[in-house]
């Protein structure tokens, strides 16, 4: 397909889609002309990706290239072309202080995991963002305690069994990889506003009149 | 207490703390000489909520101040004040396009909800934070279909659940209030991550190598 037909199939304008071939975000169509390149149903995925990531997902556009370049990288397993590429994705700022909040959001942190049936890994950014925002609430004085983090362990493990089950219905592996980050970062602010309107429904159904 | 007590006991600096006075984001204290007030304990929470808002919650400082005045309205009943405080929190940009997949989205949006036995308030900013949600998964042709949101919507539900039954456990309204609007915005991060982790873990499970 053309240039004019990418940009109506994806919804990504014609500037923006030059913008990124431009930073490397897209690969060059094959050149069919002296002004004209022809692109294929993988330029229509990845444009989409790249834009969920820019756009939604407010990454950079140096990460964003670093995330697609994982997604593309066939010398790696699957599960590994995953991590990395989701491990590029924005995770707020590191943990830090040295009040004691951390050391304590830490054990909190590890031990929430151990108690879901996970395995904690430190060494994933995921990882270092809650003990961030645990550390936050300590610092605070607001609850934090292993009780009241389980329920939201546990919505998470319902969700992220959905969607791997999800991306399965994708095709080839690259074709999942690409669903896989592009949902990571889409369905975000799904799941915020959703958690929102429930919050709505229960102090209504709680403390409001009955209608 | 004075000043640096306060600042000891919130772990907000004091050059924070004299920005927010002045900001209006918290009362003055109760001058006690020439240099020197006096603050007490809602000074404390009110501060600890500020804080939560415009460092975690990325809340500009006038947005805060709205939040903070609908927590303090005691002349409208406590939903009223719950609904205008969480309403003035940043909701990212509102749905916008004439494509068809913004009434797509806002379909999609109540129809989910109608599924979970919520009413749908199209005024309330989180359904418009979800239409504009789904109006970009649909652009950009990824799935988004009722049967795929549910899950959100119930594990959003399960959490919701939990959360009202947490802020009861506060004393008087107003306190409760506060730590809804804190535990609104302080929990988004929690969520996020454990999600991620849960799709970390959930992965290893079903593509990694079994150690």
């Amino acid at each position: 397909m053309r240039l004019a037909e990418l940009s109506e199939r994806s919804g990504v304008s014609i500037t923006t889609i030059k913008y990124y071939l431009r930073e490397g975000l897209l690969p060059p169509g094959e050149r069919v002309s002296a002004t004209q390149a022809e692109y294929d149903e993988e330029h229509l995925r990845r444009l989409r990706l790249a834009r969920a990531l820019v756009q939604v997902g407010r990454v950079p556009v140096a990460t964003a290239r670093k995330v697609l370049a994982a997604v593309e990288d066939e010398s790696v397993d699957q599960l590994t072309r995953l991590g990395t590429a989701v491990s590029a994705l924005p995770h707020g700022p590191a943990p830090s202080g040295a009040d004691g909040a951390v050391d304590a959001a830490r054990r909190t942190a590890e031990e929430v995991q151990r108690r879901l049936g996970w395995r904690p890994v430190p060494g994933n950014p995921a990882h270092g963002m809650l003990v961030s925002a645990l550390a936050t609430l300590i610092r605070l004085g607001y609850p934090c305690d292993v009780d009241q983090l389980l329920p939201y362990g546990r919505a998470a493990a319902a969700i992220a069994g959905h969607e791997i089950a999800l991306i399965e219905e994708f095709g080839a592996p690259t074709t999942q990889l690409e669903a896989a980050v592009a949902l990571t970062v889409l369905y975000e602010p799904v799941l915020l506003s959703l958690r929102r309107l429930a919050q709505a429904e229960e102090a209504t159904r709680r403390f409001g009149t009955q209608t």
